[in-house]
Formats: C-alpha cells, structure tokens, sequence
C-alpha cells in the first residue's frame, strides 16, 4: 500500500531550440509529458513509488513513450495501447513580452479511446496509498471521464487518499459534459484540493476575489460543498514578463491559514510543468512533512523547476530542501 | 492556361537524425511533404507555374507549412485553414536490411476535413494546362475523394491534361469506400498513367507478371478499359536493401514500348518521394520532350532524389540533363 | 497601388549559436537580412503586400536568398543576378557587458554592382503606393545611391510616399561620395523621416541635444529645409547592457509632439534588425491608425522583435497589437 | 525462475558525430554500454525479463547510467555505487580503410572497486534462469573476477544456465592474473561458449586454423577439457573495410555441425557492439528455438546491429525474424 | 626573459547544452580547461607569452588537449604525456536558484603520474619572467607538491616573480599531505598573493571576518608570516542567484587598501574560469600597469569571462579597456 | 634549414552538415583550407616543421583563421593581415551521381591584396628546406603570382627544393595574365611536377593521351623543356560515382616509371582536399623514402584522406603505414 498512482495521457512535446518560432527551425527537441506524467515523474525523482495509467499509440513513438516513464523508475504495466497516435503538442518559446504558444494535435490520440474497461483499476491500484487527478483527463473526452470516475470510486472504497487538481481550461471540454458539472461530481472523490481562486469560483459559481480573506472563504465554501475535501492549497504566479516571474503559495487546511513568500525566477528557463511540480511536491510533502512545511517544499519545487527545460521537474528532495533552507545564491556544488 | 495544379494533404515528417531510432533521439528533423506537394515542388524547381490546393491547419503549423511551399515559389492561394491539426508522420530512416519505418498521424488532420464547397476549382484552376491526382487523397477519406472528382470532371470539360499515379496503399481506404471502385471511377477522367503492374492489377483486377510482356498487354488491356487513358508509365525499383537501389523506367505509349537502362543508387541518402520525383519529371517532361526522352528525364530525376534529404526533389532541369548527358561519375562543380 | 516597395542589399548573415565566439564554434546559424529586407519581410508578416528590389547572386546563394524573402511571402520578381557572390556578414553575439560584433563582407558582392539600368522601377513599382529607404543603400557604392534615386525620382512623380531611415554609419561611404551631400538630396525626394538626433545633426550639420525640446526644434528645422518631409519619428533605446534595453519613442508630426512609455526588455534574445521592426511597424501603422498609435505600434514592433533571433520580425498585427493592449506579462496562448 | 541476469562494467561511450575526429569536434554523443550491458538490453528489447548486476558511480553520471537501463527495461536493483567515476571511453568512427580507434578510461572507476561482498547473488538470482559472463570481467580487475566467479558457483548449485563469452582482449589482464588461468578456471562453470577459435587457442594454448575442420575439432578439445560445456558458437566477421562487413556463424553442439551463409553489411553504421548482439540473440534464440535457428537468429540480430548508432541493438524479435524470412531488401515499413 | 609560465592539470569539460541536466542529453559540449590553463590561456589572448607545464594522456584525447593549447598560441614544447586518461569533468549549467553541478573524474588522470623528474624546469622556465600557481594541483597529488616545490625554488633562485591563488578545495587533499601545510610551504616561494579571507584564515588559522577591515589586518599579518608576499589582491563575488552575480575587488599592496566598484552581471553566461579570468587579469596588468589599475583590469576581466562560455576567458586587452572606459551598455560594434 | 613553407589562400569552408542543399539548411558547418594550407596542415600532421605564408583579414574571422593553423602547429609568424574579408567558400556535399557544387567568395578576398612587399620571404624561409606552391596562387591574383615568384627566385638562390602543384582551374586566371604563360614561368624554378596529363598538356600545348607510354613521353618532354624539374608524379582518381572513388599513382622520376595498385573507396566521407593530401604525402615521403616508397605513401594519404571530413588530412604517419603495410580491413584500434 505505498503506491501512488497517476492517470492521463502522455503527450509529445515538440519544441523549436531556444526562443525559435517553428517557421525559423528545422529540428525540433521533443519531451514526453501531459499533466499527470508530470506529477508522477517528478514524484518519482524525489523517490516515491509511482505507476502511471494511461493509454498509448501501438507504434515506435508509444514505445518511445513507455521507455520514457521508465527511464524514471515510473511503473508502466497498466499502460494499455491503442491503433491511434499519440497525441502531440507543439511548442514555441516566448520571451520577455512575447507569450509562449502551444498548438494541441490530440483529440483523436491514442488515449482519446480510453474506456473504463481498458483500465482494471483493482489490479493498477493494488499497492496504491495516493491518487492524484486534474481537470484536463476528464475535460479530454467522456471516456477520460468514465475511466476516471471508476478510479474515484475504487480509491474511496479502499481509502486511498484522492488529490485534485481541477485546472479549468476552455480549450477542452468539447465533447458534451460541462466542465462544472463533471468537476463537481469528482470532487465528491477527492481530500485533496490544489487549485485557486478561478477554480474555485467556476466550481461553486461564484466570485470570489484574489485576496486572502476571500481566499479563506472560498476554501470554507468549498470544504462546505465538498466535504471530503479537507485542505486546499493554492500556487500563485506573478508574472513581469514571460522570462521573469515570482511564485508563492498559500493553504486553508480546514483551522490554518499560512502563506509562503515569494521564490523570484529572474530568468525563467522553461515554465511549462511548474503547476505540475507544485503539486508533485505537496503529494510527496503531506507524506513526509506537516502542512505548512509541505506548501513551502511545493512552492521551492515549482521554483526549481522553472530551471529545468522541458516538463518534468528533476529536482531531488535534497535539492528542494537545499533551497528551503536558505542555498538559493546557485553556489556551484562540486 | 500555363499552370500545373496539384491537390492532397500537406504532411509535416518528423524523423530522428541519420540512422537514429526515435527511442535514441531528442531532436527530430523536420520537413513538410506529401506525396502531391512533393510533385508540385519538384515540378516548381523545375521551372514550371506550380499551384498547390489543400486544407492546412490555422495554427503555426500551418502557417509554417504554408511557408514551406511559398519558398519554393508554389503558389498557396487555393489553400484553406481548419481548426484540426496538421497531418504529421513520424519517420526512423533504415540502413542495409533494416527496412525504413513509418507511422502516420493523419486520419483526423485539417486535409481530413476537406470537402468539395471548400475548393473553389473553377477559380483555381484558371489557367491551369495540367492536374496531377494520386491515389493517397481518395484513399484518406470521402471529402478527399470527392473534392479530387470535382476537379477531374472540370479538367475533362477544359481540357486539362491530367495525370493519375494511384498508388495503391492498403493502410488507408478506412472510410468506407472501396479502393478499386475508386479508382476505376477516377480513372476515367485520367490521361496519362503513372503506375506498375500492381496499380494495374488491383484496378483490373488482374494477375499480369513483371515481364515486359506482361506490362505491355497490361497497359493495352488498361488503355482499352479507360480509354481517356493514352500512356502509361512505370518506374521499377530493384532493392539490393535499403542503402542501395537501382532505378529503371518502361512505358507503353499506345503505339511503343521501351525501356530505359538502370541507374546504380549504391548510397541512397533518402527514397521517400523518389516515386514522386519520377511523376514530377514525367509531367515536366511531357510538355518538353518526346515520350521516350521524358520516361529517361523523369527517371534520372527519380534516381537523382534518392542523394537528397527529405521528401521533396532539389534537382533542376540543367542537373537532370547533366546526368542524362552521363555525368554520373559527380565530378565537383565550382 | 498597394504594395510597398524596398530596395537594398540581400546580406547572409552568419553567426555562432547562442553567445560563442568564432573561435568557439564549428557551426554557424545563417539567416538572411539587410536593413531594407528586413524591413519588407516585416511588413509582409503584418499581412501588407511588399516587394524587395535587389541584385543576387547567380549561384546556389543568390538561390536560397531568394527563396527565403519568397517563404515569407514578399515578391522577389524584380531582383537581378549578379556573378560576384552575395554580401555576407559574421556576427558574435556578446551579453551583459560584452557588445555584439559584426564583421562585413559585403563591399564587392553582387549588390555592389547594381547599377540604374539593372532596374526597370516603373514596371517594378506598378502597383506601389510606398518606397522605403535608408541610408545604408547609398552608403555602399555609387551605383546604389543613383539606382535608389531613380526610384525616388519616380515615387515622387507618381505620388508614392517615401519613408527615409537615412541611418549614418561611418564604416560605409568609401566610395567617393560624401554623406551629408547624398542623404540632404535624397531627403528632397522623402516624405517621413525616421531617424534621430545623430541623423539630423549628421544632416543639418546641426548640434541639438537629445532632449526632447531639442528634438522638437530640430525636427522643424529639418521640416523647412526639405518640405516635401511632413513628420519625423525617432525611437530610443536605453541600454542597460547587451541584455537589458529599453526600447521608447518619440515623434513631431507637423504640428504635435507626443512620446511613449518604456517598454522593458529585461531578457534581450537578439537585437538586430530592431530599428528595422521599428520603420516596419511605422510603415505599416501609417497605412491603418493615427500618427501617435502609429509610433506605439512601431515601437511595441520593435520591442516584440528583441525577443526572435535572427534579423527579421516575425510578429502579427494580432501580436503587436496585444501587447499594446498590455499583455505584457508573457502569458501562454493555447 | 526465469530472469537473465547479466554482470559487469556500465561504461560511458562518448563519440564525435559521423566520422569526425576527436580534434574537429566540440560535441560528443553519448550513450552507455558495456560488452555485458548490450547483451542485457537487446535481450530486453527481445522482450527478456533481465537484470544487470554492476557498481556505477555515487554522481548524476551514475544516475543517467542507471536511467537509461530503466529506460529498456533492465531491473537495476541489484546495482551498487561506488564514490569513483563511471567508466568512460572515447570512440573516434572509421570508415573504408581508416579504423575506428578506441581510448579508455575505466581502470579506475567504479566498477573496479567491485568486490565479492558488494553483490548478494543469492537475493540477486534469485529469479534467474540464465547468467551471461565474458572475459572483459575477470580481465578488468580482481575483484570482478572473483565477483564473477561467486556468482558462477551459485549458478552451478542452482543449475541455471551459464554462458561465457571469454573474448580475450590484450589491453586488458593488468592487475596481476593470467588470462589463462582465470578463463580457464571460470570455464568450468559455465555451458554455453561464444567464441571462436582465437578464443579457444588462448584458452587451450593450441593453434588451430580457421577451417571448419579445425572448428570442430577445437570444439570437441575445448568440450573434453571442460565438460560443463555442451555447445560452442562462434560468428564470424569478413571485414572489407570499415565501411562493408559480411557476418556468418557456425557451431558444434556436441553432435552436429552448421554453418549460416553470410549477410552482407554493405553500409556499416556502428560496429560497435556487434557481438554482444549476437551473444544476446543466441542467448534468446536458445530458450526459443533449436540450436541451429538459434544461431542463425544470432547471426541476423548480429547483422542488423550494425545498422544502429550506439552500442546496442534495438531490433524486436519480429524484426529479426524478418531478416531471417528473407526480407533483407529494406521495403519500407507504414 | 619575458615568458608566463604556469603550471597544472589540464581537465577535459563535459557538459550538456544549455541548461539541461546529464539525463536529458545526449549530447555533451566539451572544452578543455583547468584553472591553471584558463589562466595561462587567458593571458595568451592578451598577447602575453605563455608556456604551460602539464602531463597529457598518450592517445587522441592528449593530441586534442594539445592542439587545443597551440589553437591560443600556448607554448606546449613542456608537456609530456602519460599512459593514464585525461582527467575529466562532468559540468550541470544551473539557473536562477538551482546550482551548477560538477562531478571529478581525475584523481588517476594521467596528471596525476606527474612527478618532479619529469619536468625540466631549467629548460621550460629559461625564459620565463613570472611563474603562477594555485593550490589546486599540491592538493591533487604528491607529485604535484614536489614537482611544483621544485618549480618555485628555481624562480626564487632567478628572481621569477611567483603569484599564488592558493584556492582552498576540500573535495582535494586526498593524498595523505595537509592543505594547511603544503600551502603554508609554498606560500615561502611566492610574492603575489590572490586569495581572500577564506584562504588567509585556512592558512593563518586565524577567524577574521569579510570586512575592509579585517582584510587588510588578515593581509598584513600574513604578509608578516611571509614576507615574500608584498601585495594581496581579493576577488568578492555577490550572487543573487545562478543566473545574477556582482563582482568587485580589494587589494592590499603593502601601503595602501583599494576597492573597486561592482560590475553588476545580470545574465551570466558561464561562471567557471571567472576566479582564473581575475588572477590572469592580475598577472597581465602588473606588468603594464599601476597596482589599482591593475586590479581594475583583473575585475572588468573577470566580469567579462562570465559572458563567454567554457572555462577560458577570450577578451582582448582592448575589450577589457572599452569596459574600464564606461562602455558597459553593450554598443554593437561594427 | 628544415622547415617545409607553403604559400597561398586561407580558405574558410562552410558546408550544410550531410548532403543537405543550403536552402535545406540553417546551419553551416565551417573549416579552414585552401590547396596549400591543406599541405601545409597535412605535413604538419606527418610531424613536419611548417610555416605557412599568406595573408588574412584583420578581423575576427582572420583571428579564427590564424588560431586553426596554429591549432595543428603549423607557424604562422609571416602571416598578414588586410582590412578585406577573408575568402569563402560554399559546399554542398552531393552524393551517388550528384556533384558536389562549390561557390565562392574570393575575388577581393584578403589574400587577394597580397603584394611582393608585404612578404619578407629572406626572413620567412630562413630555416627552409622545402617551398611549395600551386597553381591557385598564381591564378588568384598578379600579387599573388608575383609575390610567389620573389619567393621561387630565393629558394632557387638558397638551393631550397620546390615542388609544384600546377593544377589549371578554368575559373581563375581572370586578372589578365595567361595560365600557360604563367606557369611556364613559375616551372622554370621547380624541382618536383604534381600533376597529370591534363596540365602538362596545358603547359606544353601537347595532346598526350592519359595512357602510361603517353605519361612517359608528356614526362620527358616535360623534363626536357624545364630542366629544373626531376620528376614527375601523377594522382589518377577513378570516380564511379560521388560517393565511390578510385585512386591510384604513377611517376616518372627520370630514369624510371612506376605504378601502384587501386585504393578502393567504397564510401568516400569528403573528397575536397584529397589532391593536397597527395602532395603533402609526397612531400613528407620524399624526404624519408625513395621515389616509389614515397609515391605509395601519397597514394595511401590520399586515400585515408576520403575518409576525414572537411579539408585537411588527419592521418599520422603511423596511419598511413598502417594502410601500406595491408591493414585496410579497417580493424578496430583500442
């Protein structure tokens, strides 16, 4: 019982070197990732038993794909694949004012097929002490949904604690369910809430304002509506520009409000993954540390990992922990 | 009435470096191709007036797949957006007896959603003398098929000539329609075939050999079926294995047969197109020279792209020559 | 009547990746650019309908030039050939403190050899409503000097708008004439100046500050001297380091002063070509909003082209146009 | 009872790209190997269930190495670390009569401080079916001899199959054994010889020719000197230069002699590693097949190896079988 | 008389591009380096005279180390070579708050064979007029004390002026001598002293703090214990973070305490060498130069070196007067 | 009086990597070369004492130019430098039977400038025992065939053997002296003739054919209308096709005719420079073996030389032999 369990979809990054456009390149770096990938590698770097489930293309990018996740010690046996090719996204690197920007090739992917009967659940979770979903795989397609829900279920039934982040995003979600409804209905599922202030409000329809006080009300509200849900924890960006941003955090664990102050990223290497990486260290924190220092070990994590290329975090805990305690003058370790 | 109008999917390949596996790399060169805009380029490198009908993605991809043919000055204005992805394959390059692989994403792309009111042939085909089809765009999908016929039916009222290569490839036709049936409908709105006992005898359905008499009583037996059909063409690849081939060409023009001598490929850098490479000098030659002249052009310009990287034809017309006039021995140009 | 028109050198630039020195490297980046190509290209990604007029060379270089201006779309049917080989320039990119360098081969390439007759301005300008030149044309050889007046000549006559960047840079003019004499006559055939204090002193033979009364009262005394110029732009930069500028601008339109903000450029990517994004983005901004949205457009242009490598601005209208719409804080578009 | 456990030294391979020399290049690819390594990972990529038993250094050179075992599926939980450096060795790739050339650096890493009580065969064998050794081992350093050697004797009390592939190579045996008496001694221990007959020379201080007659007669000397072993397998290399090789075997298991006809490699991408694909493929074809199909199984893995970059083979069983069902003319895969 | 002589282990870098982690690479970027031959190096590229002492490895990796000193005019006619391999060093470029990383691979390099019977150091140092060296190499390895000790008493017997940067590594002194005394011994030898508090304390085992003040008492009482020492010069690195260093420096010359102002380095490009960019800065500027000036070189020299990549520092002597001129702000130059 | 001096054009080479086309590629690879730099490097590499005279840019493409030569240990103390560009050339590396194409870029290149005065050739030549020379230089420039020819004069003065590479290439010679002329007067100071049948009949204005008795008697005849010369070597390359070479040579040394066998080059890597290896090979071997000995020598440096990327010759002596002695098996060095 000590494994924890991601699923989604595995997603090929494709991105021109540096701050090239697409139209200025002719090779292109790729990384695997999606979500869900990401949380699970990153939880695996800092040693955490991992096993990922997904569906992926029966070709040489879906074996690619497998050997990927188990460079990283990540568990694949409940990997399934499927006729269809993996889905793809491009990338290209802003700077300064200009926006990164990213063209999506997976609607018909090989995990757009997912069903709850490709997925035996009681066989993938069988070790399982943690499942951690987000909002894209249900906003994916219905089979996304269906599967997942399966999951849910099986995790409360065996009391395995259920971490969500509901990320909303309006790109997806066209396949027929309302994004509000299928959130809300998983959230029955889930302890763990890791989302803000837009989440919350689209969850509950709300208003609510980015300021503490209204922070710790919406928390309220939700525990309120979703009682299985007993702590939430926010990531907050603030961004100078697309090569300078500040991130700190912030909890409302059911009696505490705490806040972290700010990491400041004066030059961003790669942001894509760094929610990702926030949620991967508090999963791995709550089973290590209290709440408070878990947050801090979150928010150091998704610094750190604005300092990697690509969409996994590849810090190690003793990483983390060196910029916790105070190492963050870069100091050349030899 | 001076253009050569070509009309398919416009393909992004993705392929690791040299004789690398996807599993070994993390960087993919990338070109964009497709079998019709392979032709349409290497007929614009010829010298010829090229115009390229497709439907592209409207994203970054697109636009830089729109800007691919426009450096090689085929004209893009009868290509349409979609909000689907750009078809894209992925490619590991093989050596000796390692065969070469492919794995396609393609059936859900911007071309897929092509259909006949979003081509406007009268317009595009304004001054147009030749249209080249292959049989990759009816075998995609239905939309495919359909806009192609539409083309057709207003070449044969112009009087455009139009040249059929179609290629028979069991890994598409996944969308109802049979193959033959296709085919042989589209052929009867074709003029010069381009194509080998095996196109032959799926459309026949027949059981011809390779022997030349065969290919004669074949062609004769084809002409005499489709008689909009005058002449037909075959390129004929003899494979020592994947690094060295050898190029021939016959032809049955109504009247005579011949055949050209091999051409020794004994490094091949790259066959993708070189089918295509043989059609685009085929057409480009049917407008300069006698029949027998353009089968040797158009073979020479097939033997020629397999020295080039990527999926398109470099060579120009005095180049072709060079290698007719037998220079073969590649004697350093300053 | 509306394509705007540029004449000037096509340069292959050469440069080490990232910020090695030759000495460093073994490979080299290699674009295409020149003042006035980048300026045409510009505008040709802002959608305007632009023609460059120039003098290649008539080899596998001239070739690629050619196919580059045509990938982005701009007419190349009025450039010549030429059998000496096309300019070249090599620049290492410095950082911080260390300044950029450039190192030129271009005083006997082909474009040395342009000469009036090479250009038949009245079919190449048919459909123009706008020239544009700088200062760098009849800075490199006699011949550029009375080919552009030629060209201005006939703008004047046919009541195209002329755009003058008359950029003063001392290595040029080797060729016997003398600066101030050409650009003070060629400023008679000009209709918008962009340029500075440092040109308009250079000009004038004049000692006004950089302050922002001087630049009105030398923008007036440049107005009455040459009449036919009716409004004077003039960008600032502030540069903090090789990697940290400001980029700001200022204007005097006849009758009204006005200035923009700073924009902040915290993470230079690549600097050339950033005056030329800024004429670009005037020339374009002229033709669709007001003088003073004009320069705001011209220099979030310029500040946005900071962030692309290579020479040329790769920016949409859509993209300018956001960030002048204050998102500026690099936020990823899905 | 049914893993294939391999031992020995994870070496770093560092090579210029293409058939550069060390002193044209500034980038090296890397990739890791070993001769006892590329025998676990192709048999992996055969789909064997493996295991590689090694000491790998304390850095992050030592968690790549254990990374890119996990990525091909090899367990590597019966690795240990060591506060030396990985071994490493540089590569310099030939072509035609130029030689590729090798220089090491491993007699100080962390695989030579491998000693008896660093691995716990018992727990690491416990699954296995089959041990995998060769003479690079015993002849690196003492403690890689009797390491070896604990694990042979375990082997032969659990009667799991041993094969040695004692390839003698001269810049070895430094550390004060003979190469005789430590390959003789293992001999005993082992079943299944890979080798040829310099190998069985060294070891019986003979001096039979190359001839077939010669092969077996060896066979049955080296069979009655070391009864343990029941069949001898050995490949055999034409080499016309570099570039071109030709591959055959032939074998005596105790009763019968065969021989392969030859492949012919006319384009050689990587030689490196060849024989460690053809032990891998004999060992797999072994626990398939019969001895002959076994062998020729071998032969072709062999082969087609040397179509790969890198130290080892990346080719399927179904690929492999491909070869050996004749399809050897590289017909591209879709 | 009027050659630099130093004397140290040349290391071979290994680093992946950019800022990627060893695990996502495939490819590594390397230079040569070591602190001594960036000093000796980097005083070439001012136009010193400099011969290097070292030990090579005796295979190709040697011939490149060799090629690669004679490449910056560095006499190598000193260097001898070795059967052992080149030492090596694995280098993680860090960002922002995540530090760079090294990992060592050259404690059995073949400098570490160096002993005092293999230099002449009458024949190498017959024309030297300084003699540099760090407390690097008498931490490596035995020899490397007694053949440096060697080297100091004969500049001391011929008046070579004797710098010393006598870097205190705990990661060295492996060997069995204390750092404390060997240092002590060789401090006897020396006149120009390049160290901080840190080394003055090590040596002194004295506890001053990083004030001016405590500096110049440190500097005096060490000039007291070895009063071959006259000036001590101090190089004070402020790191905000990886990515955001500030440099300054202080000196102490016997009669009087200088400090110059920071250079701020917003973007550093590459931190190691920049200590070895300041001593060769020094070194160069004491023969040229005043004791302030000279130190105001070695700080802009150093400032510089963070902008190139690799170990060594390519500024010109001109380049490093422009940044002591004031111009910091990067001016392209042309 | 040992030193071997070469004189002529530093060339810099940029070439898309592979066989791409330059409008396939953005990226160049570049080398350093000319015919007699590439001399003058491969003796250097032989072991030879080399001084190299010419004259190159003053900039930092000069800079890089000098530090290549220095990097093999070639002098490049006469080396000067002009404020004009160095020369270029463009590549693309065809393949099978496509050429490869040059372009280049070197009519008023740097060395374009040279002038007798500039070339202190009593100071240069100094410690020469060998001058060589070809016929690019005299082709290039009159300074350029002045220049060499004050040096000729001297080494005929001073005894200093010359040998003389005529090679005719149609495209020089544009600056108003005649080939034949030219080198009619050049040969009157040489010793050794490096050429075939195709420039001694552009010498002689003969019409000898390329069969053996023919070479004879164009020898002779050679020898009697040029006294000086001695002997007569001749390269003979049989191109099958681009990637597929030939060699052989044959002399006449007065008294004698000889021949050696065909080295067979079945996949050439680069052949721009394989002539110069020749004349280096024969050059070096003339000084340590007899005439054939040395003829074979050149004909195996030849050889090995289509096997190195780029310009120059890497093969050590050791190499060369290595292939002489029969090992053209291309058996793995470690």
């Amino acid at each position: 019982m000590d494994q924890i369990v991601t699923f989604g979809e595995v997603l090929m990054r494709l991105s021109p070197e540096g701050n090239k456009k697409l139209i200025q390149a002719n090779l292109l770096e790729f990384y695997f990732g999606g979500t869900e990938v990401n949380v699970g590698v990153s939880i695996s770097n800092f040693g955490g038993n991992v096993k990922h489930i997904s569906c992926v293309s029966n070709d040489f990018v879906g074996d690619t794909a497998i050997a990927y996740l188990q460079k990283f010690g990540v568990s694949t046996s409940a990997i399934t694949r499927s006729n269809r090719p993996l889905g793809v996204y491009f990338l290209e690197v802003g700077a300064v004012m200009r926006p990164s920007s990213i063209s999506y090739n997976r609607s018909h992917s090989s995990f757009s097929e997912i069903q709850p009967e490709m997925v035996n659940w009681e066989k993938a979770m069988k070790k399982a002490k943690w499942l951690h979903w987000t909002g894209i795989t249900p906003g994916l397609c219905k089979g996304g949904y269906e599967t997942l829900k399966q999951g849910l279920i099986l995790a409360k039934d065996k009391g395995i604690t259920v971490s969500a982040d509901p990320t909303y995003r309006s790109g997806l979600w066209k396949y027929g369910e309302n994004a509000k409804d299928v959130l809300q209905d998983l959230l029955n599922y889930s302890n763990i809430f890791i989302g803000g202030i837009n989440e919350i409000n689209e969850i509950l329809g709300t208003n609510y304002t980015y300021s503490n006080e209204d922070f710790i009300t919406a928390s309220k509200h939700l525990i309120k509506e979703y009682p299985s849900i007993v702590k939430v924890f926010d990531k907050i960006r603030t961004a100078i520009n697309s090569s300078w941003h500040k991130i700190r955090a912030r909890m409302w664990n059911g009696f505490e409000f705490r806040e972290t102050v700010d990491f400041e990223i004066t030059h961003v290497i790669d942001r894509i993954g760094t929610g990702d990486a926030f949620a991967a260290g508090l999963i791995y924190g709550l089973q290590e540390f209290d709440d408070y220092k878990s947050m801090e070990f979150a928010s150091a994590a998704c610094a750190l990992k604005h300092t990697y290329e690509g969409d996994i975090n590849y810090a190690t805990v003793a990483e983390v922990m060196g910029i916790l305690n105070g190492n963050i003058s870069g100091r050349l370790t030899r």
